[in-house]
């Protein structure tokens, strides 16, 4: 179990294979930074694409090795993104959602870690045939956009499917050291976090939304659905879902869908406006069902230490083989 | 981890705490007397609840010791089963769906273990001030009836919430060693498996049925939905869903709930015919996402014995100390 994990620690040149989600607007370059700096793997969330912010997050990451991470169909409308990437010389590119066989030729050029995150193992199955280096299996506990497989089962499949040629992740429902552990007897060389780290003080995300994931009881308070796409103009085709935090809006709409369409010309602005100001009643907060596990925001090198240590109490693993690695990418 | 592991399987008198999923029509005698003579817990599927069934299943137990599980809300339309049930001295009684605080009551007092399932930590903490002395808590990768969370989140949540009064065993998803392993990293005590014992020589399911389990591909060839209850006339109330393998019928009218609605009078009948005659490109095949783990119909002791030495294999268990425990309720 152990093999694993200590490769895709060397792969990705770090301490501990403990991702940092590529979370579009929350994962900044200060978060990724941290993460790294604390010895697992950070990733800028480049989400839908957008050049002064990423240039904005290489810079906020004074250097750090970090990685960039992106939602592929919206990536392919600006390939170009992939080069101002690569001025800054990522650790690894990260792919998601989407037929990303043109931007992994790129990758693979440049010699640049390539990264996919998939939701069956048929999907992992293409990923590998076009090239991707490492294989994140994102469970449907997860915050944001993904399908409908539940992790405990998802990444054994891909493990079985893909797991003899590259390492797999394990994404989806994880926010401590039991669900790191657990990842690891499922398979996966390592675990990727996004809702942990929302819930810290680096993340660029509101302290009112960082609040509401702290509150959450647990996964029946976040809901997988397309009502916050609807709102905010931008619908994901099918298979496609958003796991939010519940809401008041949510709570107003969800199985209503029909009708909030007939009355977009009203809910769109309304929705638009508390986006702007921060409005969490109306706003969704993008956050998975690991939200119940997590009671604190924490600084991004405690939650790396933490989730590290519970998981090798309950394993047993105390010696680490890996040698420390650099974090500053312009050390060597 | 093993503490809670040897405690849970000497509280049920066993050798491994593996749970047969009382599964309503498929978890009958002969499977559930397999399961608990090659050391799991077999529990027999009372399911909506039929005396003659109940009884014809104690009889094809044949003495071994097992328990029996029923669906709370339509048990409580004919409480006098539990009456039926303590006639046969079962091992244990679980409850799932509803409120069973009626029956615990019973079952309490004539010293029967009693276990509840559950699908929030909330709904745990409840069963728990009813009496509960054992916790299922049931991820939505299950098949059959459910509710929404993912058991990777929830297992862990449940046992924060009450797994200092009782043990909580890990439902849904779960299929193999990898699945037990990591049940055990989240805090379960043992697991329950349901679709992995569907697909057993012992099950009383239809051949093709179990066909069906092991050449499924992954949880997304399965869904969550009420298709299958609104063409069985048997529709839950929100929350719940059922989770089903996906068949013609399902590709046909799945999203399109509201049109079926309007065709149920032709529907139903062709529903009810296919279901008397086995087809499954119609009828459900009530399954979970771990039937994508799921490759060959195997007898029910192989199935315990590889989850047990897969798990001990992953997380470096050799010695029981539990001594073993008689498997005939009438031995003692």
């Amino acid at each position: 179990m152990f093999e694993r994990y200590e490769q895709l620690a060397r792969q990705l040149g770090v301490e501990h294979p403990v991702l940092l989600a590529p979370m579009d607007l929350v994962a900044g370059g200060r978060l990724a930074a941290a993460v790294t700096r604390a010895g697992g793997f950070g990733m800028i969330g480049g989400g839908y694409g957008n050049e002064a912010w990423l240039r904005e997050q290489f810079a906020a990451a004074q250097g750090a090795r970090v990685g960039v991470g992106f939602i592929t169909w919206s990536l392919s409308r600006q390939p170009h993104l992939i080069d101002v990437c690569l001025e800054h010389e990522p650790a690894a590119i990260m792919f998601s959602f989407g037929d990303a066989s043109e931007h992994i030729a790129k990758t693979k050029k440049a010699g640049i870690l390539t990264i996919c995150q998939v939701q069956t193992a048929a999907m992992a199955r293409e990923a590998v045939d076009y090239g991707a280096d490492i294989i994140v299996a994102q469970g449907a506990e997860a915050g944001g956009h993904g399908i409908a497989c539940g992790t405990i089962s998802l990444v054994p499949a891909t493990v079985d499917a893909v797991g003899d040629k590259v390492p797999v992740v394990a994404a989806g429902g994880i926010a401590d050291g039991r669900g790191f552990a657990a990842a690891l007897a499922l398979g996966a060389a390592g675990i990727a976090m996004g809702t942990r780290f929302y819930a810290s003080e680096e993340a660029l995300g509101d302290d009112d939304a960082k609040r509401r994931i702290v509150a959450c009881r647990g996964g029946e308070e976040t809901l997988r659905g397309i009502l916050f796409d609807m709102a905010r103009n931008n619908v994901w085709p099918s298979p496609y879902s958003g796991r939010v935090l519940r809401n008041a809006f949510s709570d107003k709409w969800y199985g209503r869908e029909r009708e909030l369409l007939q009355q977009l010309h009203v809910e769109q602005p309304r929705y638009q406006e508390a986006r702007a100001n921060h409005r969490y009643d109306t706003a969704a907060v993008i956050a998975g069902e690991s939200a119940g596990l997590i009671h604190e925001v924490l600084p991004a090198k405690t939650i790396v230490m933490n989730v590290v240590e519970e998981m090798r109490d309950i394993l047993g693993y105390s010696s680490s083989k890996v040698s420390k690695p650099s974090t500053q990418r312009h050390e060597a």
